[in-house]
């Protein structure tokens, strides 16, 4: 069932692609960052004129039996007061993707929680939250792939709509957990290093959230698979995203990074099919410490650094327009020999 | 004649701002810079609900006599053709304002080319170029004030127009050498410690360009004021900036500051009038060496890190729609009552 072909994108456009960029009329990498990303995004397209064609995030959500250890500052049902917030356009990513014109989703993945029907909300609950881990794996290895194969089916939804460009964002009182455990195991860095502060604990609530991950790690003897760390300790949120993201680096969509938790599902894909990684943008640089691990195993260069730690996917809704004017100046700005700018720029 | 009364923000708002940002639906301080953009946007419109009005970027152009010494890579032509080139809208400025709808005028403020009229074109030239500053300086005092007060007079008009936030960018071969020596002689840095590439000298460029301006820094016997430091080492379009700069802060607008050289003009206006660093948001952090240290002597923060060095203002408008975030977020964003979400998030 979880069979993803991912194909790795082009290499032979890439001279072509440079040649475009350096004939317009600036310097020689003078866009930088932005230059650089009308690579990649070339490179995905397969062509010299990429285009962003109805952009997309999807809020996955879901509820954490950790949160019963008091590993997070917010109660759970913050978890379902959100996805309210959601659907009635009160929360950060509903403003940022209005801004920008943005659909968005939201899935409950596994909210402890029955919503009625909603246009804006797509059910694919697979379980009233995840078992604390600290005591048993967070779900069994059918809940895992079921969520991964859910994950991946929206996304098919999403791409047959004519959608190329897809960010992801989550919510999940208590995920930070699952993914700083994740980013421990999968790239093998001490569990200490990859804590922080979730959405406002002080320094006694990371000591207590130390204490607890490194128990809960020490208590389950499994292989290091990304699969065996997905069932054991990941969230349905986070576990349908990597199914999501996988889904959609084989349609050949450009993937849109968020924070922390979503960067933990990607680092998971990335473990389950590496060439997904030449499909991801990272968008931003979270403030919780163990995203810059993250970043840095995967050797990704985040387009922000605004000191965002809000998750929903708000990040890659603000880095969105950046990236569109990666797009614009490639396909937009003039050549010197069009410009009739004399060429020694 | 330069005479500008620039009030301090309000502080008193300050408390109303925070309560307001911090029962948004989000965990505190979660937006990182996006808060203290809203914090000092609301404080310069003196409002809890501030907003972006005819966002506007100026694009002054100006030749330097100082580029007779091979101090940039480029030859002075570029700059008139570059003029035609935003006039055509091929340019890397056009293309992004473009896409966030920001309107652009390009102002001669002293191009070595006589154009015809356009629409899009202001004429505000002062002379053809200014003079080559190892032998004197750059221009005379009257041409200095007459820049200054240019640049005050197309800020009013544009402000009578109902623009409440504008950003300023240049075109002019060979500025980055002004913009080096204010540097260095407004913050007291050693000279060679302000240069860089510009346009893209390689090493051996940059070691002649940082010989040609250490003479020329040696060969006039100067006071450190700004209006001194600008009539012999600035730019037409350099001064013409400081006086548009000085005359947004006095009627209250949001400045968006770009790379280098905008920086350069800032920093004058500053030291002119140092309420002015109330208005003023650097947009983003530049390549050149220079601007880092710009930014640091005015403890700015920029929004963006893209590896940018073009200037024509591209930083202000690429950064453009994560300003309008800040605006979106605090008019927009459900509070914790609104929403129904339990107040401890």
């Amino acid at each position: 069932m979880i069979d993803f072909k991912i194909n790795e994108t082009s290499k032979e456009i890439i001279p072509a692609l440079l040649h475009k960029i350096n004939y317009k009329t600036k310097p020689i990498g003078s866009l930088g960052i932005l230059e650089k990303l009308a690579v990649q995004i070339g490179r995905i397209q397969n062509t010299l004129s990429p285009e962003l064609k109805s952009p997309a995030i999807l809020v996955f959500a879901g509820d954490h039996g950790i949160a019963d250890e008091g590993v997070s500052i917010c109660p759970q049902e913050i978890t379902y007061q959100m996805v309210f917030n959601f659907l009635n356009g009160g929360a950060g990513i509903n403003v940022f993707t209005k801004q920008h014109d943005i659909d968005i989703k939201v899935i409950d993945c596994g909210v402890k929680y029955d919503f009625e029907p909603h246009p804006g909300l797509i059910n694919a609950k697979i379980n009233y939250g995840t078992k604390n881990f600290l005591l048993e794996p967070a779900m069994t290895k059918d809940e895992c792939l079921n969520a991964i194969a859910k994950g991946a089916e929206i996304v098919r939804e999403i791409h047959r709509n004519g959608c190329n460009i897809i960010g992801f964002g989550e919510m999940g009182i208590a995920n930070t957990s699952s993914a700083s455990i994740i980013l421990s195991l999968l790239c093998d860095i001490p569990i200490e290093k990859c804590i922080g502060p979730g959405a406002g604990l002080d320094d006694k609530g990371v000591s207590l959230k130390k204490e607890i991950l490194k128990k809960a790690v020490n208590k389950h003897s499994i292989d290091k698979s990304p699969f065996s760390v997905l069932q054991t300790f990941g969230g349905f949120e986070i576990n349908m995203m990597t199914g999501a993201m996988l889904q959609a680096a084989e349609r050949g969509m450009i993937l849109m990074i968020d924070g922390f938790i979503t960067s933990s599902a990607y680092l998971a894909a990335s473990k389950i099919c590496p060439a997904i990684l030449d499909y991801g943008i990272f968008c931003h640089k979270s403030k919780e410490p163990g995203h810059i691990l993250m970043a840095e195993h995967l050797k990704a260069e985040p387009i922000l650094d605004l000191e965002l730690r809000l998750g929903e996917g708000t990040g890659a809704a603000i880095a969105y327009p950046i990236i569109k004017s990666a797009v614009v100046f490639i396909n937009e700005m003039a050549s010197f020999e069009s410009a009739k700018v004399t060429y020694s720029y």
